[in-house]
């Protein structure tokens, strides 16, 4: 096979600049940019990555785990991990776990260690084989994932979940700090009576977001009164059954933890021929594309998913480059949700 | 480092085993499969797969290159090959091209391919460096995609769009039949003045669903009648404007070739004061998530997306695995749509 040196004899141009150019940069003339590549197309040249990565430290590849590429917060979280990645000149890879259908098929929770490991080992094992400088794991929830070995040896950084192995520098949505916001508003709007449709009791997001629920009422002299606390499972249909325990004791606004379950509160009050933003308000949590198309469009809660994303990729690329920053202890960063106001709250 | 031999010496098991482990293999005790993952961790052992697709034929790696992954389209046609693929005993990897984005930014049309060209060639090289056996494209929407070269080597399966490069297999949507479907089911219910709200004229998608509509008027001795067609650009404003001026028309059925549109045209006749699935029939296309969110809930056609990733991860497992299939004229396969019935129409 032709080598890389070979290659720029023959298209009249510097080693360099066919390796710059498969490495994505641009700063070279189209036609050069063009010449090479129709030299390479023709050729057959590949470029030896194993080799390139004996060769170098740095072999500019970001591998990228994701533990369920169905969820919807992933895709988000990954196109702009891969955006600022493209940008810095890093090539990115990704390997899908699939996680959801598995913890589903074999009726455990979502977050189990034993078959988490039993996916993420080989995926981590073919990180390095492919020579990445660094991973991101990307959760589907925010849960605990101890499967990344302490002497991993190259840079990990986690999104939307976190390690309790301690060097490991974590990214998450600030669900405290979402909470409070929209209780502040709600508040501010004169509700001081709020329903709430939980997620799973014992699910982090939901505990954090109850959390903020409770430390703005109190800040506002409010009692916190656990019986209009009901929880769902996050699907529409437990968000129907809560609302018509939380209308049968008189409650007219209801914050759902999640857009989905916000729907279901939706049916709920058609089905009783009242109207949603008129008698009753509701809010939600996540800005789902379906939180649009509900009618009226819902208020909720936008999850950062794009800035978590390029916070990730920012954190990865600085662990690879500097080592400084590499040896910093480990911390959490919680990236802060923004109200989306529209139709659903009087 | 220490090899894949003396790994398998070190937990008294074959070499084969590790291998299968390495693989993704099951066909071991879940004891033998524990202490081989656990001492490759301790040993921080790495496959080689480049030495690995050095010495066999097949590395068991199938490289998926996707336009774009946020389409909605994509993560389900992805996270199917991924399910074949992996009861199969292959690896898979993705790489996003992220071309949306990238369309929109430089302003052409979402399919060029000068651009497309320009992020494929690196992607295809990388599918070749990493040994991928076959690469499956998967495109955001029906279109021609001319990057991947007659004599790239390695079997090439494309979703969702098409090559004229007579050598590859492709799967598309079945959109005729699917449009031919909804406008039969349609007439079926008394609705024989049907407006149209379509997609761009020049979109694949747009003029196939056309010709299914087309078909069926003829098949039941029904005019076509070219006024009654709209186009709008797939968007959900575009929608309310096009059924603004079919109401003008007194249409009352309308379907939209997309959801998004349907549910710009809901927006509309909401704000005529009319009612979905008693004044107006609405019939949309694709089943996205926000398709059961409308109210009432849309009737539409489903796209058969997980359909679509399973056949095409079968087609590019038997290129890899059975020549004479390879050999095969290339063919394109047309999926079938279905209907979802909700209860938009009258």
């Amino acid at each position: 096979m032709i080598t890389l040196k070979e290659l720029a004899q023959m298209c009249n141009v510097s080693p360099s600049t066919v390796s710059n150019i498969l490495n994505g940069k641009t700063n070279m003339s189209e036609e050069t940019r063009n010449k090479v590549l129709e030299a390479i197309e023709k050729t057959g040249y590949r470029p030896n990555f194993f080799a390139q990565g004996m060769r170098r430290q740095n072999n500019k590849c970001i591998c990228i785990i994701v533990e369920e590429l169905l969820q919807f917060s992933t895709p988000p979280i990954v196109e702009a991990i891969m955006g600022v990645c493209e940008s810095k000149g890093y090539r990115t890879i990704l390997i899908n776990m699939s996680m959801y259908g598995k913890w589903k098929r074999i009726g455990v929770n979502y977050g189990e260690q034993k078959s988490l490991k039993e996916n993420t080992s080989p995926a981590l094992l073919e990180a390095k084989a492919m020579r990445a400088d660094g991973v991101i794991y990307v959760a589907a929830h925010d849960h605990v994932i101890d499967v990344v070995p302490e002497d991993y040896g190259i840079p990990v950084v986690f999104a939307y979940g976190h390690s309790t192995v301690n060097q490991y520098k974590t990214v998450l949505i600030d669900d405290f700090g979402g909470s409070a916001l929209l209780t502040r508003y709600l508040i501010s709007r004169g509700h001081k009576e709020i329903g709430v449709i939980s997620g799973k009791k014992d699910n982090n997001h939901a505990i954090e977001r109850l959390r903020g629920y409770k430390s703005v009422l109190a800040e506002y002299g409010l009692e916190y009164n656990s019986d209009l606390v009901l929880y769902g499972d996050w699907e529409r249909e437990s968000g129907k059954e809560c609302t018509r325990k939380l209308l049968a004791m008189g409650v007219t606004t209801i914050w759902c933890m999640n857009d989905l379950m916000a729907a279901g509160a939706y049916d709920e009050i058609v089905s009783e021929g009242l109207i949603v933003g008129e008698d009753i308000s509701i809010f939600g949590y996540d800005n789902r594309d379906i939180s649009a198309y509900l009618f009226p469009q819902l208020s909720t809660c936008e999850l950062p998913l794009e800035k978590m994303g390029q916070t990730c990729a920012e954190f990865i690329i600085k662990e690879i480059e500097d080592e400084n920053f590499r040896k910093q202890p480990a911390e959490v960063t919680k990236i802060p949700c923004e109200l989306v106001l529209r139709e659903s709250v009087v």
